[in-house]
C-alpha cells in the first residue's frame, strides 16, 4: 500500500531559497491550493482553520468594545467609487469590473469591492441622522478583489480574507480614539496570540491608505528580514462624510459632518506566521492559534492496550481545553513525525508499551525539538505549561532578530550600505519632505514603513537632504 | 429633543397586505437596509446577529459531524462552468460576469460564483488520488449571486449569504446517507431552533438543482400559506465527478468515479422566520436563535435604586446564558414597549419602585403578550422556563397553521378550488409524468413543492391524469 501514502518530501532549505522554501510550506502543509484563475487561491481545511481562529479570537474582542457585525454588498457602482477622489485613485485601477448581469449588458458597470468604504459610506447617508444615532462601530467579515499583476499565495491575493471595521463618530477625538485603540488590538493579536513582535508606527502621507487623513501600521520582521505590513488603522476626519454627504444634528441642533474610521487585517497574517516562524522542516503553528495544540501518536499500536491508553491520553488533553487530535493510521512513526512537523504541531505525545510500563508518555515540542518524559497524572499541566512556554519562546527568537536587525544610520549611504550588507529595518532622520522620501528609495532601495511611534525625541540630520530635523523614520524592504 | 427620537410607526396590518407588512416589518425591525444597487441588500446588525446565530448553531453541528470549513475563490472560468450540461443550463443565464481586471479586458470572462459545485470539482480533481483521500467533507459560509429579475428582501437577493456543503465519497451509499442525514440536521435547525415545523421531501425532475440526481427538500408553510423551500439536500451519483475527471484509485487498486453531495440553506431563512411567526407588531423572534432573548427596562428610573437595581438583573440574566440588554434611555416606557415589540425580543423584563417594593418585576412575553409578576429570586428560572414555552407555543401555532391547511384531492380540479377557496399546500396522487406536472401549473396554478417522505402507501389516480398510481405529491404556492 506503499504508494497510496502520501509522502512527506522535502522541502527547500529556507536560507537556500526563500522564496520556494515559502511556496514549499503552502503547499506541503497543505494551507493553499492554486484554482483555476491566476492569483485566486483556495484555503484548505488547514489554512482556513487557522484564519478560524483569528477570526474568533478577534470577532469577540471587536464585540467586546462595543462592535457590531454587518453585511455590505460585493459590488460598487462606478458612480459611488467615483466620489472620494485620492480613494478611487487608489482602488480603481486594480478593480474586476462586471459588465454583464447574465445576456444582458449592465447600465453602469460595477466594481467587486476592493474595499469598502463607499458602500459604508452611502449607507450611512441615508441612515445617520442625528448625534443619537452614534457611533456605528461596524465589521465585516467578507473577501475582496484586486486585480494585482504578481500573485503569491497568502502575501498577495487576487481575492483575500479579512475583516474591515469602519465607525462613524460625532467627533474627531473620538475618531481618534478608536483608531488608536484598533490597532492595539491589532498589535495584541500579533504578539500575544501570533508569537509576532511589531513596530507601532504611523504611515507617511506617500504610504497611506487612499482617503484617509493618518493611517497607523503595525510593521513585522520576517525571517529574512524584509517587512510584512501585519494591520493598518486609518483615520478619515470628515472628508469621506463630506463627499457623501453624511450629516447629524448635534445636541446644539446644528448640521455637522460626522467622523470616520478603517481598520483591517487579513489572510496575509498566515504569510506572516509562516515567514517568521517556519523552518527547514516546515511549518511552526504558534500555539495559541494552532488548529492543533497536541497530537497523540500510539507507538507499537499494535501492542496491547497501547490504543486505548493513547485514546484516553486524547479525551484528557480535549478536556483540559487542548485542541488535540490522534493518529491512529498504519502509517510509519517515522511519516508521522516528519508529517507533524510539516504541519507546525506545537506538540506530540507519544505513548508506546515501554511508556506505559513506566506510567509515562513523551512529549516533544515543534520549535526545539526537545522530548521530555512526562509522568501519565501530569499530562494536561505539562502540555499547557509547555504551550505558554513555546508561545513565550517563538515571541523571544522573532524579537531577537527583530532587534539585532534593527539599525540606526545617519545618512542614506548608511543605509544602503546596511541593506547591502545585512538587511533589517533602519532607522534615521526625516526632514518630512515626500522628495526625501522618494529618493531614499531611489538610493538605497528601501522605502518607508512607518514613523515608529517610539521616538528617539533627539535632534539630527534628514538622511537624505541633510536638513536639521527630530523625526525618527523607520525603512525596509516590504512584502 | 423629541423630534431626535426615531418613532415606532405602525406598519401595515399583516392580513391587509402581507407582502406590505413584511416590508415594513424588515425595514423598521432594521433587518436590511437598500443599496445602490438593485436586489443587493445591506444586512444591518440585528439583521446579521440572527444570521451569526444561525451560522453559530450550525457551523458547531456540521464540524461534530466530521466536516471541514474551506474558502473557495467567488470567480468561476467561464469554461470550468460550461464543463456540466445540466448545471450550465441552470445557473449560467443568471451570472453576473467580470469582463475587465483594471483596465485590461479578461481572455476569458469569469462569472460571479452562483453556486460553487465546478470549483470543488475543479479542486478535488487535482487532489482526490486514492480512496485514502475520502470522504473530503467541505463546507463553506459565502455570499453567492444570481442576477434574478425581480428582489425581495430576503426572499431573492442577487447576492445572499449561505452555507454550501460539498463531500466525494467512494461509494454511492455513503453519499446518499450524507445527503440524507444533512437534511435531518436542517430540519432539526428548522423545528427545533427556528420554531418552523417543515415537510421533508424529495423533489420532482423539474424542480431538483441543476445538475443532481435527487434533491431533497424541506418545505415550510409561511402565515400566508405560501411554502418556503427552506433547504436542499443535494445527490450528485457519480455525474460531476465523470464530467470533471475526478477519480480515485479504490481498495482493489482499480480507478473509480466518486461520489458527491452537495447543501445548504441561506438568509432566506430569516424571511421565513419572519413570514411564520411576525404579528401585526412586528417581528416575533424564535427565542433560541434570537440575538436578544430578554430586554430588561428600567421603570420610573429617576427613582432611588433603580437603575441600579435593573443592571443587577441584567448581571443575573447574562451569568444564567441569557442573551440579554438593557435600555436605559430618556425614551418613554410605552416607546420602548412598542419598539421590542417590533424587534420581537421574546422576554421584557420591568422593574419599577412598586416592583422592588414587593421583591418582583414584571415579565411579558412578545408571543402571547401575557404578562407575569414573578419573585425576583426567580428570575433566571423563570425566564429560562418562559424561553421553551414561547419555543413551544410558536412552534405548536405554526404546525397546527400547516396541518389545518395540508388538503388531500384527488383531482386537479379539487386542488384548482382549493387554491382558489383557501390556499395552503395540498396532496393528490402523482403517476410520474413530467407532462402531468406542468398541466397542473397551467390548470390549478400551483407548482409542485416535493414528494413527501411520509407516503400514505394508498393506491390511487393521478390527479391529471387519471392513471392508477400510488406515489403522493404536495403542491402549493412558493416564494
Amino acid at each position: 500500500m506503499a504508494q497510496d501514502k502520501k509522502q512527506v518530501t522535502a522541502i527547500t532549505p529556507r536560507d537556500k531559497d526563500f522564496a520556494q522554501w515559502f511556496t514549499d510550506v503552502v503547499v506541503k502543509a497543505e494551507l493553499i491550493d492554486y484554482s483555476s484563475v491566476k492569483g485566486m487561491f483556495i484555503l484548505r481545511p488547514y489554512g482556513y482553520a487557522i484564519w478560524e481562529n483569528i477570526m474568533h479570537q478577534q470577532d469577540a474582542r471587536y464585540k467586546e468594545l462595543g462592535h457590531e457585525n454587518v453585511a455590505m454588498p460585493m459590488l460598487i457602482p462606478e458612480s459611488l467609487l467615483l466620489k472620494e477622489a485620492e480613494h478611487v485613485a487608489g482602488f480603481a485601477p486594480e478593480c474586476a469590473w462586471v459588465t454583464f448581469g447574465g445576456s444582458d449588458p449592465l447600465e453602469e458597470r460595477l466594481a467587486i469591492r476592493p474595499t469598502s468604504e463607499t458602500l459604508f459610506c452611502d449607507h450611512w447617508a441615508r441612515t445617520v441622522t442625528s448625534w443619537r444615532d452614534l457611533p456605528k462601530l461596524y465589521n465585516q467579515w467578507v473577501s475582496v478583489l484586486r486585480w494585482e499583476k504578481t500573485s503569491r499565495p497568502f502575501l498577495r491575493h487576487r481575492e483575500f480574507y479579512w475583516q474591515e471595521g469602519h465607525t462613524i463618530h460625532a467627533t474627531p477625538e473620538e475618531a481618534m480614539h478608536e483608531t488608536e485603540q484598533m490597532l492595539e488590538v491589532y498589535a495584541d493579536l500579533c504578539e500575544n496570540w501570533l508569537a509576532m513582535p511589531v513596530v507601532r508606527g504611523r504611515k507617511t502621507d506617500k504610504e497611506k491608505f487612499a482617503g484617509a487623513e493618518r493611517t497607523y501600521t503595525l510593521e513585522c520582521m520576517m525571517h529574512d528580514k524584509k517587512a510584512l505590513q501585519s494591520g493598518t488603522s486609518h483615520y478619515f476626519g470628515n472628508g469621506f462624510a463630506k463627499q457623501f454627504d453624511i450629516t447629524f444634528t448635534n445636541k446644539n441642533n446644528e448640521q455637522e459632518h460626522p467622523y470616520q474610521t478603517s481598520w483591517g487585517i487579513s489572510t496575509r497574517l498566515i504569510g506572516g506566521i509562516i515567514m517568521v516562524h517556519g523552518d527547514d522542516n516546515g511549518l511552526v503553528m504558534p500555539p495559541r492559534i494552532a488548529p492543533v495544540q497536541a497530537v497523540v501518536i500510539p507507538v507499537a499500536a499494535h501492542k496491547e492496550g497501547v490504543t486505548e491508553a493513547s485514546r484516553e491520553l486524547l479525551a484528557r488533553l480535549k478536556k483540559a481545553g487542548i485542541r488535540a487530535k490522534i493518529d491512529e493510521t498504519d502509517n510509519s512513526f517515522g511519516w508521522k513525525a516528519a508529517q507533524y512537523e510539516m504541519l507546525g504541531y506545537p506538540l506530540r505525545v507519544e505513548l508506546g508499551p515501554k511508556d506505559m510500563e513506566k506510567g509515562q508518555c513523551c512529549i516533544a515540542r515543534r520549535d526545539t525539538g526537545e522530548k521530555y518524559f512526562v509522568a501519565l497524572e501530569d499530562l494536561e499541566s505539562k502540555c499547557a505549561s509547555l504551550l505558554d512556554e513555546i508561545h513565550d519562546n517563538m515571541y523571544a527568537a522573532a524579537a531577537k532578530r527583530l532587534e539585532e536587525n534593527t539599525f540606526y544610520a545617519e545618512t542614506w549611504q548608511d543605509v544602503d550600505e546596511i541593506m547591502e550588507e545585512k538587511g533589517g529595518f533602519v532607522i534615521t532622520k526625516w526632514c518630512g519632505d515626500q522628495d526625501c522620501e522618494l529618493d531614499m528609495k531611489d538610493m538605497a532601495g528601501v522605502s518607508s514603513r512607518c514613523i515608529p511611534f517610539k521616538q528617539r525625541g533627539t535632534e539630527g540630520k534628514c538622511a537624505i537632504c541633510g536638513k536639521t530635523c527630530t523625526t525618527d523614520i523607520m525603512w525596509g524592504v516590504a512584502y
